[in-house]
């Protein structure tokens, strides 16, 4: 199955991918290897589930800000490959920040949300290595930010 | 315009590249792909702006600190490109720190003091990726680190 | 000296790479480089000195703490280059992390824990960058994550 099919088959319709806010570019591609600026939990311009984990946003709801952090991860990769999918080689690499209240240390739970989501769309394709780290004060108070890297079809 | 044109232009002279505070290296590269260590506000072996945004230091401040580390960036980067600013093909990406007290939410503000300095001094080469997060403690109580990716001519 | 002599000098002998804790992998290459995934104090399962710096764990705990991440990451990098050791051309970029309570700021002495030990195995070869963040709340209460990029030989 294509990246499209998974796409299709789980019902999902990739978003525009977000706009940056400050005066950086969403993906920058040297060689074969892409990499992303820090994906948010946007959706429609609106920041989803803003907060903390362990304090304003629940572990299920942080599960859900990885993934679509994700849909934007995958939304830049995209453009980055042209439009096409399938000239995305592997997901390689995802960097992942939880916005986490004192205490809290399930972020690998939080951040399969997008990790799922790779394998999801990407099958074997979309394994990938990572780190998880909880940050007390992140960018408009977002509860998760991901970078992603990924190599490009030749 | 070349980049030490722009760097005249400002009147911008760059700082030696500072040394290493631990057993690592400044830069290291791999292919045409450069990267530095953390970045920190030195200048003249004197740390600026010490503390955490928000608290002993202003945005205002922290912008300043931010292209500071942007011109010891963009030093380390040159010697990497064997003092030849020119070969310096592409910067690609920006992992930006701010060291910042509880609810400080203006990163990115922070953060355009050195993506601004790209751009200023390598216009269309300097367009980068950028990641940006809030660290509550900071080696050396420094503001800000920052750590640079750049694409080298082959 | 090769890597293997070396180990075998300072009476190392590799742990097995830890598993991962999520829906990730432990390695990944593109091209010549591979990058780990974050790597703790694993060792035969069991987490070393758990807690922060600064806290429960202690300046010469948290070193020897990153200098098992960094066992971890040569046995992850090992497999990567097919079991071989003398096939990793270079470390090229360690990213640490250390879990801290508020105050700390020895990160560089912590995280030598790791680069000392890749200058010893590897020599010139072990001779990388890096960043060092303090980090309150740390996945499974871990004292320390480190992730490691090599160049392997093409």
């Amino acid at each position: 199955m294509t990246a499209e099919e998974n796409l299709r088959k789980l019902g999902i319709e990739l978003p525009e991918p977000p706009a940056p806010v400050g005066a950086y570019v969403t993906w920058a591609r040297t060689g074969n290897l892409v990499v992303t600026s820090g994906q948010l939990p946007w959706s429609h311009k609106k920041m989803l589930w803003p907060g903390r984990l362990g304090e304003q946003v629940s572990l299920e709801d942080g599960y859900k800000a990885a993934r679509q952090s994700g849909l934007n991860g995958i939304a830049q990769l995209k453009a980055a490959a042209g439009g096409d999918l399938e000239k995305i080689h592997r997901i390689l690499r995802l960097e992942g920040y939880v916005h986490c209240a004192p205490g809290f240390r399930d972020h690998p739970k939080v951040l399969d949300g997008a990790s799922d989501l790779m394998l999801d769309v990407f099958g074997e394709r979309g394994k990938h290595v990572r780190i998880a780290l909880g940050i007390p004060d992140m960018p408009l108070d977002a509860c998760i930010q991901i970078s992603f890297w990924a190599e490009l079809e030749p």
